[in-house]
């Protein structure tokens, strides 16, 4: 009862998952768009909401093709979903796609070659940006579910993006908070993965700094003696 | 006046333990099933009533006879409670049981056999663990003690729940917040007990992160040169 | 123009400091005393407020005469208040005393000579102690400056507590908070002084709970093999 | 397309920094005290506002030729934007010059040469200055933007400083919020600057805590053998 897939099996799905990850990425921008479309565009603006559905509902298809692909190179028939349960949670919460950032970050950055950022300053650049949409898409998410409540104080898109800013760096004025049971389970969420990952931003930048004080610290003496 | 026993005494007071703690989990698990059905059915389901007494009573009785039991074998007579304050503390106060649960999660590891997770995660799903059942069961004794009062905010059990996120993480919205005297004990209690557990969780995320980037400058070379 | 003493003048300091450390300790918690005495007693009681006058005021000659000791033991003349800054400080706001605990805290544990704590334990004994004084001080403080305002938001000193929590622990609800110009000094130093402290509790905290998950990890092979 | 200046240019261009760093500082000063005039001083008070705008005005002329000299001494060309970003974002904002003071701290302590600060004071100096600037300076824009809105919560600079604490130590009461666009775009950036900078103060401090306590177990050994 291994979890684990052959040898060949996992360099035919690191050879699909290498291949497939810039696109992905690209699809994971789009459907964003898409739902952002949705969102905020006014309910009686026809165009725009036949573009978003087909948006959502095409990328979503590529996400499923994606997943199916890769559930049978692995090898791993129905323990898929197990092994790789945060691919399975993004599949059905593509929100939460920015969490597989990680790889499309790596990808990128060995294509293009250039001389590489240092290790802090690298989980510094992961993290923001995949907080950075999280942010987003919570903020959507919020607005969406929350903007025709009655007595709801997060009224504009402007207002949910605020409350958005307030909730990840911790600081929760609480002038704009959610009043809906989804609401309120979005923001949670946006707690538990944002604060997480905003702890990595800090933690490194600190780091950095003291490193980059330390190594001064080495160039100073010739100076001097 | 030595505070510890002697050989033949750890050994059986370990043995005792070791045999001891997944049943006592799943007894605290018991308790706070009890008395969320206490606190949460409504006051005239006699049926709930009566199961919850039973269950948190029946449970806690569990707890002082493990707790007399410990202290016999120890040997170390009234210098027990002093030595194993904790446990003390959460005879008293069997809401406070999550905090035990490091001993818990290593014996459910040991027996599982399984690879074991690396250090990092396994930090953060202790803490996690234990900073979820704590919060959960922080909401449940603030819902009890606020809901009647006339000028509360926190009036559902969600609201409660929302509380303990929006505290448990720093956020501190203020939409909900304890207004008598013993709803803050209780939330001071959770800050103080939380924090420290939520500020484990990021800090081993941020550990591990800056691990996974750097492993990968570890496989990258070879695939240059 | 040296701003260190010489040998001789250390040696004479340090054996004055370590004669002094206990009992200008406890002569710090009698300030406090007296201070919230005078802050909490009804302006009508007569003898309180006159045990709270000598309280503070003794216990400020005492500090007073132990700074100009000082001064006079170590031979820096008009250079010392600028050396001894933080000393300074204290001295001009006792409430600020317990930041000087560091030294406290050793003397007391090198005198009962018991198996020392950890690091991490020491640590956070030290900064939790010192955030516990400071918030109370901080309480009291803003109790006293906030209280009479007509569109105060802390008017019991239940709430001052209240706050102190909120703020120290950054959770910052907002239910209770200081509006005169004062108060909110007060408040931004206790932000200040306290969040530090606090960061290295929940730091220690966390490098603690590693180091107890790695020592099981050296613990476990002979167990296996 | 190397984005690297040869060795003489870079010789060149150390020179011109490392002569420039310090008046550019007060500059910097200049420009914000000519800002705080030019936001507090009452609107109908002539020669302040005269003063403020020149303040304002020739100190940003002196920062325009300060990027142009080094633009040209850099031999990078029309690359030097892209490559000093940073710089490019402080000549077009101004108020976020204290996040260059890095360079500045270090030039200021190698002419005392006194003897230095150990890595972690120095760190909590200068991250800790830099947040204090720019909270400042945060504070002084939010007041500027704000204070005149019907509705706003910010209605004195003292309101505005309190915000600006309570934001950067993520406290967060919400008591004084901003309210209008470029308020909030204001106090996004001082999240997303400022936590990143305090979190480097707080870690320093803790880390410095724990070297104190360490370096006491060295030092206690030989009082007892």
């Amino acid at each position: 009862m291994s979890d684990r897939p052959g040898p060949e099996a996992t360099a035919r799905l690191t050879r699909w998952e290498q291949r497939t990850e810039v696109p992905l990425f690209l699809a994971g921008l789009l459907f964003l768009t898409g739902y952002a479309v949705r969102v905020l565009a006014p309910h009686d603006a026809q165009p725009w909401h036949d573009i978003s559905l087909t948006l959502v509902w095409s990328t979503w298809l590529l996400f499923l093709v994606d997943y199916v692909t890769r559930l049978r190179l692995s090898g791993l028939g129905y323990r898929f979903p197990r092994v790789h349960w945060l691919d399975t949670v993004v599949l059905l919460l593509p929100l939460l796609r920015p969490l597989r950032m990680v790889q499309v970050y790596q990808a990128v950055q060995r294509r293009r070659d250039r001389p590489r950022l240092n290790l802090y300053a690298r989980v510094m650049t992961y993290a923001g940006m995949t907080v950075g949409l999280l942010g987003f898409a919570a903020a959507l998410a919020v607005y969406n579910l929350e903007h025709r409540t009655p007595d709801a104080s997060i009224r504009t898109f402007g207002d949910a993006v605020w409350w958005a800013c307030a909730t990840l760096t911790t600081v929760g004025y609480g002038d704009a908070t959610p009043v809906t049971f989804w609401g309120r389970v979005v923001a949670a969420g946006l707690m538990a993965c944002g604060l997480a990952l905003l702890g990595a931003v800090t933690g490194s930048f600190s780091s950095w700094l003291i490193q980059v004080f330390a190594r001064e610290d080495e160039k100073r003496p010739p100076e001097r003696g």
